[in-house]
């Protein structure tokens, strides 16, 4: 049996920067509180409570406090009554969402079209930043078939770049100028195309991640599409059943995954086959590139 | 047998206008000129040169006369000396292509891929129409692995829409913004869309137009990918070899066929058949409609 790990899994740029900004909160003193989940990531927030970084999902509660915006960033009217209401603000949206937030900002007098989950915050709080002829668009949904002057379309960070693109060969026959910001992370394309790679090559994929993480739900999707694949947020989700003889088993991790869990799902792995193998930290698990095989 | 001739074809809008505006000048006195041929068809430019209407191929002639700028445009260069030279500009440049000059030169200072055919008169004009960054991109060419924070895409207006499409969704991941100007003409895509479903009902398809008219050969392009296609320009071309015993065959013809050879093919297709049917005018041909067959 072998297990390899895709390259670029795990936490992103902005989650890592919003854990530090909030440890760093907390570090020099006063109540800190974060405006709904830091990350989409259960086992973190739940240790970030044990640290004393409480969350919040009821804005009117926040008042005096050092708030902690979480890395899908917030609707501008929210971090207006934040602001409002005497707290200090700590921002630790995502640099490339906070781009998207400007983006849709300074065309909000046009239509603008938000590919993306209505139901993801990062989705909400774009929004905010758009005008009265801004509207979110699921990804694989069928636009109207209007004819736009000019149309604007924005991503949801974590999006996959053929839905932005077959969304796109939608419009462009409607639309006489189409102005697509591409604001897909970068990470985010690399951490699908390494899953993607590493699926190709395996028997078994496991995506780690929080259930409610959107780019981990994208990765699941596009490894079921070429191998059998499973998404659990913990190694206590493993099953023998669930590797089923699986001799190539691939791991990819979500943004918001700690690398702590990714390393307890490969002993588990092993512990599994009965094999004695084990790894003490993530360094230690090959990752996979296109010469592993 | 039967015989149908695509919806959309022939004459486009810009094509009989600028005829239109040859025809004016000439009567109302003077010696009119085209620079280049008016529209890309030998029988149409023969019989404006019986006219009186002649063609001049070299700017440095042209001094002191009537000048007809034809359909597709011409280079902003050009005009200049053209209007430097004394000449009284008729400017027949269709519309829609005026259009994407204009689009072209609000953009200059950004780069700009403009898709089409680097041999045709209206993309070189379009060129010069751009700045510095400006590049011609064929169509199916593989655009280059750059970054580019701004990217500007034009199209020469009688493209297919699949091939602005499928280079959008090329470069989309390597653009920070993406502005695609759809200047694919409305006409083109009606006609390019009524040959196609007529081709899909057909044994063979003939489909007239002059040997360089872009927007023909895209016709033709489309049809061969569905059934037996043939691209002429005269009846003198058609043979019964050619015809092979097909009985349900379907024609097209390009923005710039006028419809004396359209009526012509028809003729002769019945001629070579062996039925006495014959028609008069355009009006008397069966045009295809979804229902119709």
């Amino acid at each position: 049996m072998q297990v390899f790990l895709a390259e670029h899994s795990g936490f992103c740029f902005g989650v890592r920067r919003a854990v530090k900004m909030a440890m760093e909160a907390l570090n020099s003193g006063g109540e800190v509180c974060t405006y709904g989940e830091l990350i989409h990531n259960p086992q973190i927030v739940q240790k970030l409570e044990q640290e004393g970084i409480s969350v919040c999902y009821d804005i009117k509660n926040l008042k005096d406090k050092k708030v902690v915006i979480r890395s899908h960033g917030i609707a501008r009217e929210d971090l207006e009554i934040l602001k409002a209401n005497g707290n200090i603000i700590i921002d630790a949206t995502c640099p490339y969402v906070k781009r998207a937030q400007e983006l849709v900002s300074s065309v909000k007098e046009l239509p603008i079209l938000i590919m993306g989950d209505p139901d993801h915050p990062e989705v909400q709080a774009l929004l905010s930043y758009g005008g009265k002829q801004t509207r979110i668009i699921k990804p694989g949904e069928k636009p109207e078939s209007q004819m736009w002057e000019t149309l604007c379309i924005v991503s949801q960070t974590t999006q996959k770049l053929s839905n932005l693109q077959e969304l796109v060969a939608q419009v462009l026959p409607h639309t006489l100028e189409l102005r697509v910001f591409n604001t897909i992370c970068n990470a985010t394309t690399q951490r699908q195309e390494a899953a993607l790679q590493l699926a190709k090559n395996s028997d078994l994929m496991i995506v780690i991640g929080g259930k409610h993480s959107a780019n981990t739900r994208v990765l699941q999707e596009l490894c079921k599409q070429v191998t059998s694949s499973f998404h659990i947020e913990t190694a206590a989700e493993l099953t023998p059943d669930l590797l089923n003889g699986a001799q190539n088993i691939g791991l990819a991790a979500g943004a918001s995954t700690p690398e702590n869990i990714i390393v307890e799902v490969y002993n588990q792995i092993f512990r599994i086959k009965g094999e004695p193998q084990s790894v003490q930290q993530i360094e230690e698990i090959p990752v996979y590139k296109e010469e592993s095989c």
